[in-house]
């Protein structure tokens, strides 16, 4: 194919968009790749069409290798198999819930398990037509707070979905590693820099979720990874609980007069310039007691109060995805004021008198949810209830209890992994794909059962496949731009070759055409600059929109050479006219 | 590509879906192709979807044949726009509103021009960026009273949707022309037999609207045709009025006494009877006066009387059309009550005294609108307003006044076209495609102006040109079946070979399989039927998919042949394996 840009329906913007945060929205804007409808929600001008169309190739063709087979969901669907999974209410805010005329309830889809489980129910019932793998390239809404980052974070979306169906967990395992396995050709053929990281403890040790990350600073998601092959996001990192201690070591409980002492901070200062004995005072033997408010997705909510050592903050992100549906927000002075035993600062499990304060069974009756590191024997420095006091040698098991364990502090760097393979480092990435062994959530809920070889019903287990595909534009454009502009993998680029015709004797154009036409011979994509432009403006342009091979035509013409430029290296050299084609074939691969 | 029948996603069924009106809706469903989601709204599994692509596929084809663009709006769009235009309100129902979380409205994109016309406004500025033409395959939403007949009548459905910009009318000419041209390219290579009507009379004779109709029984539109070429969908028929009469031949008026003669047969039974003298009488001699409650869009309503000849039926249709975006539904019992001097059966525009009580400037201040026939000096029997009497020589211009013409009295087989050209026949067609030139209305109404040669700003004028592409499908399901099932032309089907493995000998299974890879060596996406089935139900399954050629592997095979069939017209021939895969290369056309 040949376009000129002087027809292209495309321009090049010389500022960047005030809303753009980060690379890849500020230039696929800047480049007329895509341009903003509405917040979080894009239009796909011909060049980012174009991207988005070879993303969706690549996907597909991995797919159809695996032997998934494609079909296509509407997008706006009826409530009722979202009410059956409790869907409709888990998701909150985040579903785009409309009315039809006749005031029936409908939504447009953020994901298609239901969809896809009733299809699967309706078209087979044995457990010869398993296993089956399912698959669509389709747009999703999710209504998110906070749209961001352009196509990073976006409320109408691209996806891929599949989901696998098998009759036992054997079958799973299979179309699992299958699907892993696809994931990784795709991610390597868009040329990302990735890493598969854990997303979810297995129940049984295993991996049964994980995620693929395009390793970016601008990536939301947060993972930790060592050299000894651990590797996880953050909110899937489970601290290793330290064993308990003898109950009969720990200290008696002592109080402490800690005027003014409200953090954690000033509480460690204090205790070190008054109590000298036993210095040096950490934050991590302090145990700071965290009130938060949880709503359920249907409205009801409770409070929860959650310890973790005094020298880690609460990771938000963790919280949320370790109490999701539901959601946590901190508590307001006014949520203080219906418990005035609880002096913000101050708090803890106990008195000095011994009254418990904190858990299900406490005078408070608050749920109580511990950090691992709060094993039994465990003692710590905390609050005594009251205001400018502490009490130390409050040991876990003997003055306190707590209802559960909740891994909600923040990692740190250095941190030793889970696994023992040695000290954790922490990066950034945006998630690309996302594989889970979903199980029999979906088909129990709906009813997906197949009769198996004894002729007994028995339920389907599924799998779960996604992948962002829109976003995938997005993280390719943050992984390989520079500080000129957008430089696309051959594989994704609009058009692989962009000729500058620079000068005003026809010849000059004349000459980039027929270059044009001969590179098209080649199966190779051509954008002509054929506009009545400076040379320096076509050469901002090129290195803007990152095509990967820039051929200028213009006053070497007269001694028979043009340049080649390879936009990713930069580097240029003068090519006679009658090595062009072959030159420009080599350096794009055909 | 080879797939086998015993892993494809399809299940045929035996009997006919519960709702299914039309042949297409009921075969593509019993076939597999499409299943329902909700009222309207249909999921496509894979061999419904690989037709779907497969018209995608043709229409992106000649859309860039003619140097359109393909770009991609989003479904999920701001009401600022749509308010900009009034199609916010004027839409009514039919729009799929909703608010996303911060309560802010929005909705389900049922056409796109506001969206092109903002994104060129946003990129271009100059008539040297003219012509344009834009276009994208995207996923529409109508919430339609009566979703019906499968995909040909859905809510959410895919469309083409192509948009041209010009700065002049001679371009938009040009631009509307090259449109008309592609999508007569597009409907023959979908096989559709299609007619070309008009949609709308051009103000200065011209077409600036034609609707692309695939002739079909089950169609929803009815267009009017003649043997010298004329060509309307019934809703743009304008009745040519007769030249008007001098008054003063028109007879003086008579009151008859027409005791329960409330319709029109009733009426000219009694008038034959009793007034022999001038028998014939018959209803066309003869006006009624109907009702209407007119709605507006913002909600307000006014009656409107509307008058046309006595042996004609308003079409609702064509009211419909011609009052949009109002809507019309005829008087209820309670809305007479506000209109005493009205009576059911027997109103007029006149009473008997000569006062006037239809029209704007008579008694009742109801709008009065005729039918074109309605000239001044034509002379009518109608109501008298009084019960059980008419008056006759009720005459146009002298008795009474209306207060504009509207031309929405069914058209019937045998009324001579507009044109002259003849007796109109009437026939049914599904609306595949429309080409319109918008003007310059959505131009005025966003703001899209550019500089013209002389620096001047110019308002933009616009085609619009849609074609329905999942519509598509149906329409050739509509045209291509038979008794026994699908029947798809050689570019759309699925596959286009069917290879039914029939024996349990696996050397028939074997078989099947070579020449599914010897045809697949020729291009050719083949089916093989590899299932352990009954060769009945094979059979039976084969002509109901409608893949175009149909081979059997099976007790020939001893004998060393196959036998070959072409599903449409049924001719079956056994062939020497050795020439079995020339042969289906040259039934296939490859």
């Amino acid at each position: 194919m040949i376009s000129r840009l002087s027809q292209l329906f495309v321009r090049t913007l010389r500022d960047d968009p005030a809303d753009a945060e980060v690379p890849s929205h500020r230039l696929l804007v800047r480049a007329g790749y895509i341009r903003r409808a509405a917040p979080g929600i894009y239009s796909w001008l011909p060049l980012g069409l174009k991207v988005l169309q070879k993303v969706e190739r690549i996907v597909r063709e991995e797919m159809e290798a695996i032997g998934a087979q494609e079909v296509h969901f509407p997008a706006l669907l009826p409530r009722e198999p979202y009410e059956a999974t409790g869907r409709w209410t888990d998701y909150g805010d985040n579903l785009f819930r409309l009315q039809d005329r006749k005031h029936t309830d409908m939504l447009l889809g953020p994901t298609h398990e239901e969809m896809f489980t009733l299809l699967v129910k309706d078209l087979y019932n044995s457990y010869k037509d398993l296993p089956l793998s399912l698959f669509q390239i389709q747009t999703k809404y999710r209504d998110e707070a906070r749209p961001r980052a352009g196509l990073l974070r976006g409320r109408e979306f691209v996806m891929k979905d599949s989901y696998s169906f098998d009759v036992d967990d054997a079958g799973l395992d299979a179309s699992y590693r299958a699907h892993r396995e696809a994931y990784e050709r795709i991610f390597d053929r868009l040329g990302l820099e990735y890493v598969v990281v854990s997303a979810m403890a297995g129940a049984m040790g295993g991996s049964a979720s994980e995620e693929f990350l395009a390793v970016s600073p601008v990536g939301e998601d947060t993972f930790a990874h060592t050299d000894g092959g651990y590797a996880a996001n953050v909110e899937a990192v489970r601290i290793a609980a330290p064993d308990a201690l003898p109950l009969d070591a720990a200290p008696e409980i002592a109080v402490l007069d800690t005027p003014g002492a409200g953090t954690i901070a000033e509480l460690v200062d204090q205790l070190n310039a008054n109590h000298p004995a036993e210095q040096p005072w950490q934050g991590g033997r302090t145990l700071k007691n965290l009130m938060y408010r949880v709503t359920e997705p249907d409205g009801t909510w409770y409070p929860l109060a959650i310890a973790i050592p005094g020298d880690r903050a609460l990771d938000e992100k963790r919280l949320e995805a370790a109490l999701t549906p539901a959601e946590a927000v901190p508590f307001t002075a006014d949520d203080f004021k219906a418990y005035p035993q609880l002096p913000v600062g101050f708090i803890g499990p106990v008195t000095a008198g011994g009254e418990r304060v904190l858990g299900e069974e406490s005078t408070t009756k608050i749920r109580y949810l511990a950090d691992p590191r709060v094993v039994t024997g465990s003692h710590w420095v905390t609050g005594a209830n009251v205001v400018d006091q502490h009490l130390s040698g409050v040991t876990c098991g003997r003055d306190f209890t707590v209802d559960g364990v909740l891994d909600v502090a923040e990692v740190l760097d250095g941190d030793p992994a889970p696994d023992g393979s040695g000290p954790l480092k922490l990066s950034r990435g945006i998630e690309m794909g996302h594989v889970f062994k979903l199980g029999r959530r979906y088909a129990e809920a709906l009813g997906l059962k197949v009769l198996d070889e004894n002729g007994k019903l028995v339920t389907v287990t599924m799998g779960s496949y996604g992948i962002g595909v829109s976003r995938a534009v997005a993280a390719v454009a943050e992984a390989t731009h520079d500080e000129l502009g957008l430089c696309w993998p051959v594989e994704l680029a609009p058009y692989q070759v962009q000729v500058l015709a620079t000068g005003k004797d026809q010849a000059v154009f004349d000459e980039a055409d027929r270059l044009a036409e001969a590179l098209q011979a080649h199966g190779i994509d051509v954008l002509v600059d054929d506009r009545k432009a400076s040379p320096g403006v076509k050469f901002k342009d090129a290195e803007l929109m990152g095509m990967p091979v820039i051929v200028v035509v213009g006053r070497g013409l007269a001694d028979g050479v043009v340049e080649v430029r390879s936009r990713r290296t930069g580097e240029k050299h003068e090519v006679a006219l009658a090595d062009a084609v072959a030159e420009v074939v080599a350096l794009v691969g055909r």
